[in-house]
C-alpha cells in the first residue's frame, strides 16, 4: 500500500484497497487468503429455478433440491421441493448435520418426530403450517390426501445433501440379521422380507384422521412442540403488504432459523433494507418480483423471481424486493438466525441529524428535509 | 439434475443425487466444494491401535498419542495413553488450543492446576477418577507410585499435537536470563542451572501423601472442581451391562465433553442407536467387541476391537456395539458435546404408528407388531 | 511413529513428533492437514507498522489499515488508523462481516449508529474514549475540531477489509432512480445530484455542540449504550504501571471484545504471562517496549515497537512487554474474546507445591525457595 496515490488523483478507494478484495463466496468462507483474491468479483448469480429440476420422481412423490452444489452462493441454506401423493411415506430417516423446516404449500401431511431420550411427536399439517425438526432427530412424513400435498423443506446448511439422509431401510438392509432380530425381536429370517435398499418415497395407505396411536403408549411427549400454525398468526401489516414472522420466540425449537411469509400487493416495494446478522433465502410462491442487491465495492445485481424461484441474499448486503405484475407476490423466506433483525435505509437516514445527511451528499438542506425519515416496511403502490 | 432418469428406473436415489456426496471427512470440514466429492466415498477407517505405536519413551514415563495426523476420521477429538512411574513428573505445561480430559486406569497420580486470576487446585488420582483442565489453563501430572499410573487423556481437538505442548522448560530455556532473574526473582545467573530443552517427562520424588502446600499460601481456591470420580457415580444398569455417564451438569467444569465408562457383559448388545449432536470416540480398556457404523448412501462398516484400541464414530452415525468373548468389554467414551443425546432405533420404531411402520418396510401388521418398542439400552446374552 | 528412537537417545520430543506440527497460521485455520506441515516453522512475523503505510488520503482526513492481507498473523483482528479533520465526515456504511471497537487518541468526534429495530443514538467522544458498533449496524462518524481527530479502529475479523464497507453513496449511486424515488421520497430526477461514487471521507460542517437532534424525533433510544469511557475508568495499580480494562461485564454491547491501555513506567516490565483464551492485538501510542513471544516447540522471538506499531500474540502464547527508554509507554491491547483472562508464570509456579518445582526444573530446595510465588502484573523498575 505504500506507493498509493491520493485519493484525489481520481482513483477510487476500491482501487486502492484492491489488495484486500473478496471472493464471491467470501462470507461463507471466511479464511480465504487475500493472495488468492486478487481482483474484485462481480456480486455471484443469486437465482435459481428449483421447480425446473427434475430431481427424484416415483410412484409416491417427487423431490427436487437446491444445494450448495448447484447455487454456490447458497452456503447456510438448501432447500427441497416435495410433493407426496395419498398415503405416500417420505420413510424415517434422519439428517446428522442439518435441521429440517418446512412449509406447506398445498394439500395436508402428517409426520413423527422422536428426540433424544425418546419424547415424541405426531402432527398433522394444512396449507400455512411448518414444522421444525433439529438436526439429527429421526423423522417421517406422509401424505394424507385429498390430492397431493406440496411441502418447501429448508435445511441449515447449504451442504446437507452431501452429507446424506439416514434412512432406516438403508441401516437395516445393511445390519447383520443376528443383530437386526436381537434389536427388533424378530427372527434373523424375517429381514429378508424388509426392503433390499432405500425406500426414500414410498406408497402407502392414508392413515385414520385423528391422529392414531404411537406403537408404545407411554412414551414421554416431546416438551417442545414441533409445529408452528405461521398463516394463523397475526401479521405485520404495512401499506403495500403483509408479513408473517416467526422466530425462535415464538417457535422456541426452532433454534438456527427465522421463516417469513410475505405478501406483496400489485404495485409493493419491500423497501431498502439489510439484515445485520443472517443470510437471506427466498422461495417464490406466486406472482413476480425483482430484487436488487447491493454489496461492498459499490456492486450492483437485480434480477427477477417468479413461481418456484429461489433468491439467496448474503448477510448484510442491501436489498428491495419489487412487486411486478398484476397478481400479488407471495414468497417464503428463510433467515440462518433465530432472532429477527433488519435495518432500513430510510430508518438509518432519520436517525441521523439532518447537517450530517447534507454533508454526506452535498445535498441542499431542502432537499433533505423532504427526505423520508421513519421506515414503511413495505410501501403500496405509487400514487 | 435435468436429465435425471426416473427413480423406478432401477437407478437408485444415491446415483441420482451423485454430484453432492461427500468426502470421508467432510463432517468435519463442512464447506468442501461438490465439485471436489465427485464419487461417494466409502465410509472411512474408524479404527486405531493407539498402544502399539511406539511413542514417546523416557525414563520417566512414556506417552502414545492418535491425532488427526495418524487417524484422519478423528477431527474433534486427540487421544493420549501415558504411563508414569512413581515420582515421575508430566512437566508444568499448557495447550493453547486443546482442553484435556483424562480417566485414570491404573495406579495413582496427582495434579497441579492453575486457572486464569490465580485460582489453583491440587488433587489425588485413582483408578476410575477423572479430570478435566480448560483450555489453556497450566497443569503438571506426577505419579505417585506404587507402580506405574496409566491413564488415558482424551483432547477436544483432533489437531491438538499440531499446536503443540506449551511446556514452562522451553518457555524459560529461550526467554534472556535478565527478563527470568526480574520475573523469578532469582540472579540472572541462576538460569545456567535450568533444564537447557524440554522436560517433557522427568523423574522426580514420590511426593507427600496427603496433598503438600502450594508455595503460595494464599491463592484462591478453584470455583469449580477439576475432577469427578466417575465410578464412585451411581451408574445406569442395563440387562447386559451399566454405563456410568457424566455431563457437564455433573461436572461443570467439563464445558466440551461428555465422558461415558461402558461395562458390557459376555454376550450383550449395545442396541442399535446414534447421536444427534455429537462424535463419539472409544477406547477399549478390556475385552472385545464388535462396533457396526452406518452412514448415508447406504454404507455400512464393521470392525472389532480389543484392548489398547481406539474407534470413532461421527456425529449422527448409526452404531451398536456386540460384546465378544467370555470376559466382559470395557470401554470409555468421549463426546465432543457437554450434554449427552442419543436416539434408539427401537425406541424410535415405537413412537410411530404401526401403519407407518408397515407402509415403510412393506411388511404385514402381525410383524410390525411384534417387533420391539421400547429402548433396552444394552440388551443382555441372547436367551 | 513406530520406528521412533527413545527420548534419552538424545532426540527431542520435537523431532518424534515431526509429523504433527504447525503451519504458521495453523491456530487461525485448525483444520491444516498435517500433512501438510511436514516441519516445523518458526513463529511468524508478529510487527507491522500501521503508520509507515501512506492508506487513503483525502482531503477530509486519512485511513490507514492492517488487515490480514498485509499482516498475514492478524487473523482474527483487523486495525485501522483514521484521522478526520474540523467537519470532515466518514459517510455513512456498514461492515456486514465486523463488528467495530474505536479508541479516541487525540481530538474531538461524533458517531451516529442504528440498531436493528430502529434504536438510535449519537454521541460526542474525546481522548481516551471509546465506541462499539455490532458487526452490520449503520454509522458515521464526524470530526469535531478544533484541530484533527486521530482514532485507532479495531475490527473482530482479520479480513475484514475483504469484505468491504458498504457505503451508503455506493449503495444509492447503483441502485434505479425509480426505486430510490420511493423510498426516499424525492422525485427521480433528484438523484442526479447524489454523488456518483464512494464519499468514503468526505468535507462537512463542524457540527453544533451540544447534540443535534435527529431527523426523525420518535426513534426508540438505543437499549444499550455504544459509548464506554476506558479513561475514565479506576485503572488497575502496579508497582510499574497502570491497566484499564473494558470487557462487556462493564461494556455490555462490546460481545466480542475486551479492550485494555496500558501505561507502562520507564523501567517497567509487564511479567510473564498467557491468555488462555484470546489473541492478542497491541497498538503502540507513545514510548518503546520490547516483546518477547513464546510458542510450544520451544520457538520464541523477540522484536521491539514504537509508537504507530502493532504486534499481535495469538492466543495461548506466552508473552511479556519490557519497557524501554525514559519515556513512559502506552499501548492499546484488544483480545478477541469478550471476558479477560490471564495466567501469569510466576503465580503458576506458588500454585504448586515446592517439590514438584524442585524436580521439575532439577533445582536445588533452596533456589525454589527463593523464586518468586505471586504475580505481580506490572514490575517496576529493578532496584
Amino acid at each position: 500500500m505504500s506507493d498509493m496515490p491520493k485519493a484525489d488523483s481520481g482513483v477510487t478507494r476500491r482501487g486502492l484497497f484492491g489488495a484486500a478484495v473478496l471472493a464471491p463466496l467470501a462470507a461463507a468462507v471466511p479464511l480465504v487468503p487475500a493472495a488468492e483474491a486478487a481482483e474484485i468479483e462481480p456480486l455471484p448469480n443469486f437465482k435459481f429455478d428449483i421447480e425446473k429440476e427434475t430431481g427424484w420422481v416415483g410412484e409416491g412423490g417427487s423431490a427436487k433440491e437446491a444445494t450448495a452444489a448447484e447455487f454456490p452462493v447458497s452456503q447456510s441454506i438448501a432447500g427441497v421441493s416435495m410433493r407426496l401423493k395419498p398415503g405416500a411415506i417420505r420413510e424415517l430417516h434422519w439428517h446428522a448435520l442439518a435441521a429440517e423446516w418446512a412449509y406447506v404449500i398445498e394439500g395436508r401431511c402428517r409426520t413423527t418426530v422422536i428426540a433424544p431420550n425418546g419424547q415424541a411427536e405426531i402432527d398433522d399439517f394444512g396449507p400455512g403450517d411448518t414444522w421444525y425438526f433439529p438436526r439429527g432427530h429421526g423423522h417421517a412424513l406422509q401424505g394424507l390426501g385429498p390430492g397431493e400435498c406440496h411441502f418447501l423443506l429448508g435445511f441449515d446448511n447449504g451442504h446437507f445433501s452431501e452429507y446424506g439422509t439416514f434412512s432406516i431401510t438403508d441401516w437395516i438392509a445393511g445390519t447383520p440379521p443376528e443383530i437386526l432380530s436381537r434389536n427388533l425381536g424378530l427372527p434373523a429370517s424375517a429381514f429378508s422380507q424388509f426392503p433390499r435398499k432405500e425406500v426414500y418415497i414410498g406408497t402407502g395407505k392414508v392413515p385414520e384422521v385423528p391422529l392414531e396411536n404411537l406403537r408404545n403408549g407411554s412414551l414421554e411427549p416431546a416438551q417442545m412442540s414441533h409445529k408452528y400454525r405461521l398463516d394463523m398468526q397475526p401479521p405485520k401489516v404495512f401499506p403495500g403488504g403483509r408479513e408473517f414472522i416467526v422466530s425462535a420466540r415464538e417457535f422456541p425449537i426452532q433454534t438456527s432459523l427465522t421463516a417469513v411469509k410475505m405478501e406483496l400487493q400489485p404495485g409493493a416495494l419491500r423497501e431498502m433494507h439489510w439484515h445485520p446478522h443472517a443470510d437471506e433465502w427466498q422461495y417464490y410462491v406466486r406472482g413476480r418480483a425483482r430484487v436488487g442487491v447491493f454489496g461492498s465495492h459499490a456492486r450492483h445485481k437485480i434480477d427477477e423471481f417468479g413461481p418456484g424461484q429461489i433468491a439467496f441474499i448474503q448477510q448484510g448486503h442491501g436489498h428491495y424486493v419489487e412487486q411486478v405484475g398484476d397478481e400479488p407476490t407471495e414468497l417464503l423466506i428463510l433467515f440462518n438466525h433465530p432472532e429477527f433483525q433488519e435495518i432500513s435505509l430510510v430508518g438509518w437516514l432519520g436517525a441521523n441529524p439532518a447537517s450530517l445527511v447534507e454533508d454526506n451528499f452535498s445535498l441542499p438542506r431542502s432537499m433533505v428535509d423532504q427526505m423520508t425519515k421513519r421506515e414503511a416496511g413495505i410501501l403500496g403502490r405509487k400514487a
